[in-house]
């Protein structure tokens, strides 16, 4: 967790988290050329396996991205970013999502959702490089398959029934 | 997206984003004189177009958020914050928030909220000039008449049945 | 609000904030030796006054955070960080969480928490030495009986009728 922080790195990470919030906007607005200058040309993003949410590109990217039209309002808000600038212009960030959509008939579903990213040092700023999107838990009406984030089991002899009058 | 960041402008964004923070913090304390302190004396508020939810200068908005009594509980979280530090003590900022508000008999209403704000520096440090909201979505027992924020539409011949079977 | 912002003071914000946003992807996770990590040895936390939910010490608070697999998945997302960074290594915060838990039958249970930190630097960077927890609020499903945070009353006189019909 310790770590120096210099100028260059605290702009840095400044610059990543507007990338990351700017994602969120375009993305709510429905702004897909905007959203895809976000991206380097090469991009790859994985939000699930299923090769229907998986992007090769940026051009990839913002033609799929025209799934979200299927809503008729979304709200993604970031938390929990944490960023690390490595050297040479490059940089991994992982960040929470809580994103909420609503469906024409007035149905909504709302995933808590991860952010997994790798930044590039481009010419016109950082640019995403690789997003992969996992999740740790979601309502009942969200139904894409994203996978779930990894947890640890508890120890052997841990039993529920010691825990649960605690509400 | 790209911008040059010096010590001030960081120093400034994160001044400005502890102004946006305790707005949150002192409306769910109801708070209201720390409330009004964080605002100019002439700043406007626009909640929504009715003119109940508009203020004109710090008194009148500490005045009418006496509303915000009629929920017995309530809880602002900030997210997406996004800052541009101008010249001459000036600045802008968009920001995210998740507003779940509990009425006196328990029913709740969640809005997921956008803020538009100008900030002015003053010898008492950043203070919000203007602020405008508007809403990407909120759940049924929303009711205050906040503008629907712009999205863009689906460009011609995209259908919804090609996406349907997405989840 | 206004204060005076050196690199130092600016870093040391950003390395606390990543503390808490450690905290809430390793609980998500349930990696509680790295969550430990987090806390000084002696730390002091306070989730409520029901014994059950206060640690004495990082090995304490290991062994009761163990209460945490009743749930089958759970999402923390941090907003509204407010640090206060003083002389000598000591710091403070105040910080917003919405905490989303899904129990093994499908049930969820969401509480609007509110961390309120003490922070030491230490050799090995900023730890949380003191934690205590209160909520703004919480859906139904939620039972654990953290202290409900100060709000102020209405003045005298103030009544809901004048302000019911604003939905």
């Amino acid at each position: 967790m310790k770590q120096v922080h210099d100028l260059q790195s605290l702009a840095a990470r400044q610059e990543i988290q507007d990338v990351l919030v700017a994602y969120c906007a375009h993305l709510d607005r429905m702004d897909l050329p905007a959203l895809g200058a976000l991206f380097t040309p090469t991009c790859r993003v994985i939000y699930a396996d299923d090769p229907r949410f998986t992007a090769e590109g940026r051009d990839d990217l913002v033609r799929s991205l025209a799934r979200m039209w299927r809503w008729q309002r979304t709200a993604h808000h970031i938390s929990n970013v944490l960023i690390r600038v490595g050297p040479d212009g490059q940089a991994t960030s992982e960040s929470s999502v809580m994103a909420w959509h609503e469906a024409p008939g007035g149905d909504t579903a709302t995933v808590f959702g991860r952010y997994l990213d790798e930044f590039q040092l481009t010419p016109e700023g950082w640019k995403i490089a690789v997003r992969r999107m996992e999740m740790n838990g979601a309502d009942a009406g969200f139904k894409v398959p994203l996978p779930q984030a990894r947890r640890e089991p508890p120890p052997e002899g841990w039993t529920i029934e010691e825990w649960q009058d605690l509400g």
